[in-house]
């Protein structure tokens, strides 16, 4: 090549180019074809690495969020678990994960990525698709930053109460085998695909599949002791309200690769208007949440403008790519109404979310999932049928569910899902840690 | 397409490249072009995509110096303050800013971003431009996301105080009609740009305009309650200096995108001589604050460090695009000086500024705008004359000024601009939220 | 080259193209090759400036994690050093460091880059490598960032007892000359390269560079007051665990970077392969952390957690180009056994390391530069022999750590290289720095 490549970068005179006999004409075009080819791949496969560092940063924030919005006696345990689950979510989605969800992505092996995960570099060849976007590792860590988050839903709303045995043995069959099965469903070509149902970056399979995991959650675990006392709903103060809004801002950062990365590829038009739709539905859901809590509490409540935000970016996800700005903003908007009246509901039935997990990410996963039924538009123009949004939503909805819930029940039955009520009261960070979150109180 | 790029790929050995006619020649010629221009085209949106991440980060930066400077029974309502600020400035910049600024990118609409907002996804086709760097949604959101970083300027000095229903009514003018217009006259191509007037990220169009209404702000607003006793000027800590250095660093990392992402387009040598200049910029800002400081307290002033970085980082904007590395560590130096001196000089005039924002960002915008005069040189060589950067700065200054200084005082007169002074000195967290920033001190 | 790039993007029919001659057939492929190496060079180069900047945000991940495992009395100081680190390394390396370690790359100069750092934006057009992958202020910037980064490791183990003075002037003779002229052995194409030592991203050349630095460190400053009283090691609670968790996950993103960045180029299949690598590895370190920590300590121990990951991350870093994905999940999972060890094993020596920097970066540096050695093979297929592995880690250490052990030394003969006693005991922060890190109690 280089021969070629010093014609064409250093000298390529016009007029040199003029007096070219047909084959070197040809071969020059031949040889700008496999520059500009590994240029665009090489673009493309930039942005999806890109994509998956920020999806990765959501679990900082996922940390940040719910320690902060839980309290101080138990911030070491829920760092604990936020820290261990995308370690055990991307091993799981190695391991088996990514076999179950993209069946056609490996072929010649059924069970366990490219064999139980045993790959050598010698065939890292292989794993770039011939005429894709990026390269199969591309691929896989992507995906597998995302299996990770379903189990994290889970951990914040069963919070402050949970085993840590048993929330790690539910994080691996969760990710290992409920989430990548669901999502073969539609992103692994499966049923729901073929029934037409839209879902652009998972509000349904991802978020609201991990919504459905918490609620099972706190059905079978209970609510906290003393949160709900002589039918009142007593207030459990987060230990950190800047801890939580790093968590929040780092969550709509990462959003960016959530949503933007699901393009699979660089496209300038429709990564940029999904970044658009993605922005706009969080800074409505957050005005949403701010309105709705000012008019139900009547203060500054900034613990809905910070769920808010959250109901916004879930509710955009599942259309993030087929909704307008505008109607981004009113989605989001929407969302951050409901995950108020959402939240209080919950408290109604005595189901205790500690963080919020259910009413962001699975309430506001059905709504966004449904408007893609209601707003979105198909490439083609045409509008997308409601109907398959709502059987996506049940059947997954149930298989979600039921699945957690069965396992929970098991978990309870053997190993047991909750911890003592001495240590509960006195606060887990002692008693299974050993430490304490902060030391920040100076001797006089 | 799929022909000849199969052909292109997959055979094309130089043999059949050697035999083709010259219309095969000419076919994969063209074929090449088309992938050559998408994947170019690919990459600049890619690196303008990760540049506007990087500035959104920034305001998770603004966040959290403000809430670590300032005291800790107000760090929810900074926080709170400092997430409904980006949510109004990009809604706001959506609605009308962005064709205020930009008039010609919205043909067919004044007021209001194609069509009051309203866009489908069937015209975003023409939001690309057509032999530009970057998609008009890219443009957007980047744009956007500057926008609100002037509101937050002001944020931080009127902290502790200011009444949060004044702050957000301040906050959609300042960004939806303020800021705008003043940016328009340089980078919407307006008289200031005819004038010469060079100001490459925003020394003078951002920094110094949300500097000068941060100043309008403490005029009118006042001083907090025991800042100034005797002629003494009383310390306020900050509620926590981790905080504030998660800040700081996060904006370092952000003004990446601010500056980097200002050359429009991926271009390797501008952008990475930007990103040179930004980062020793921030180095010699913060030798220049801490031997300041040093010099002048007599102690390793961890506040002056952390201010000097802010205020290179500021000071290198106007010109990061025609500074030379070593001209930036000089001009990032000064900076770092003069930081110290104008919170001094402040003080002395009774100027209440809680996290130091006057100081670095009108400060030290007005002297990276002028070093341009003194230090750039132009793309053809030729040095940039001194008049125009003067000119520019003046005439900013007294439009952003007398702006903010209107709209504060109108407010003063109506709905009132200042808290109880019961709230101030309890603390306007538990007043106006209800809740506290941290509830960390254990039970014994 | 307007008139053609026209041609070929909006017209360019089939048609037209058939019936090119000869002469437009060339003119055409020459255009597009043209366009096609920018694009190739952008894409390039975005991903070598993303990888910065994530190299960048690694030294807030540092600064995290040391504030969070020390004493909060010292909070002010750690942080203090940590953000002037990346200020001097920077600097020093722009200064003589980058020059020193890869003369090649200065043609006419031997000390200070580019004449003692005096470039000017006319000749940044040289910057560019005619046929590389990125430009030279990339280069600059992207080897100035990893430069700091081996002071860094050295502070977190003397920290809560250095002088600042002597950390200061140990970072400028450390970052300004011990590394690059170590670095230049290998990676500026020296003796240690001849050999065939292999270090793909520096788990030698800057990780056990680094942590030799600090072995030395602690052996001349001696442990903390009351670490090791009566054959005990008495624990020194660290401040916040939600900081040291911050950190450690900013450093895990930040290590996208670092080994992403290390391929050099944006190449799709090596830097993918790198980015699950360091993923897996990092996973890998964690269990291997958690399940050491449980059977020695009998506990949920979240430190040996947290730097397991960084162990793995250290461990991987010498071969994440040559390790297949199992291989690294291995080495990093043994990675977290060795840190636990090396933990215990430093105390026993009453060597005090007051975060486990040595654990981390020197021990683990060590493994992971012969596990190279051990599993990896080159690009040629065979297998990485294992002495000059043996051999690099000796000769650098040996470099490393005498170089390190005369600076302390002559500073402890000189300045001094530890506060007094007093200052120690009521912690550095009132003393030097005249504020707390705190001030978060609330009054009654």
């Amino acid at each position: 090549m280089n021969q070629i490549f010093t014609f064409i970068t250093e000298a390529a005179p016009v007029a040199e180019a003029v007096s070219a006999t047909t084959a070197e004409a040809a071969l020059i075009a031949v040889e700008a074809s496999k520059i500009a080819s590994d240029a665009y791949f090489t673009a493309n496969n930039v942005w999806m690495m890109m994509a998956t560092a920020l999806v990765f940063i959501m679990h900082l924030g996922f940390a940040s969020v719910e320690a902060g919005f839980t309290q101080t006696k138990n911030t070491v345990n829920i760092l604990f678990k936020n820290t261990l689950t995308p370690v055990i979510g991307l091993i799981t989605y190695f391991v088996v994960g990514f076999s179950l969800m993209y069946p056609d992505a490996t072929p010649g092996f059924w069970f366990g990525f490219d064999g139980f995960g045993i790959a050598s570099r010698a065939n890292s060849e292989a794993f770039e698709y011939t005429a894709g976007a990026y390269t199969r590792w591309t691929d896989f860590l992507f995906q597998a930053m995302f299996a990770a988050t379903a189990a994290t839903i889970v951990s914040g709303a069963v919070a402050e109460r949970i085993k840590i045995s048993a929330y790690m043995i539910f994080t691996v069959i969760f990710v290992g085998l409920v989430y990548p099965i669901i999502g073969s469903w539609k992103w692994g070509l499966g049923a729901l695909n073929e029934m037409g149902f839209m879902d652009f970056a998972g509000s349904t399979l991802v978020h609201s599949v991990g919504g459905w995991g918490a609620l099972a959650g706190i059905i079978v675990i209970g609510p906290r002791l003393g949160k709900y006392v002589d039918g009142k709903v007593i207030d459990k103060p987060g230990s950190s309200v800047p801890l939580a809004v790093i968590g929040v801002f780092l969550l709509w950062l990462g959003w960016f690769g959530f949503n933007g990365g699901s393009v699979l590829s660089g496209d300038p038009a429709l990564t940029s208007l999904v970044l658009v739709n993605t922005t706009l539905a969080a800074c409505g859901g957050a005005l949403g949440g701010f309105f709705t809590g000012y008019w139900m509490f009547k203060r500054l409540d900034f613990g809905m403008v910070l769920n808010g935000i959250l109901a916004g970016l879930v509710g955009v996800t599942a259309g993030a790519d087929v909704f307008t700005p505008v109607e981004s903003i009113f989605i989001g908007s929407i969302a951050g109404v409901l995950v108020v009246f959402s939240a209080v509901t919950l408290d109604k039935f005595k189901l205790d979310d500690a963080v919020g997990a259910v009413s962001v990410h699975l309430t506001c996963g059905i709504w966004g999932t449904l408007a893609v039924g209601i707003f979105g538009n198909a490439s083609d123009g045409s509008a997308v049928p409601f109907l398959p949004q709502l059987y996506g939503v049940l059947i997954c909805g149930a298989a979600a569910f039921s699945s957690a819930f069965i396992i929970f029940i098991i978990l309870k039955k053997t190993i047991g899902v909750r911890v003592s009520e001495q240590h509960e009261v006195e606060g887990l960070d002692s008693h299974e840690h050993g430490i304490r979150g902060y030391t920040i109180v100076y001797d006089k």
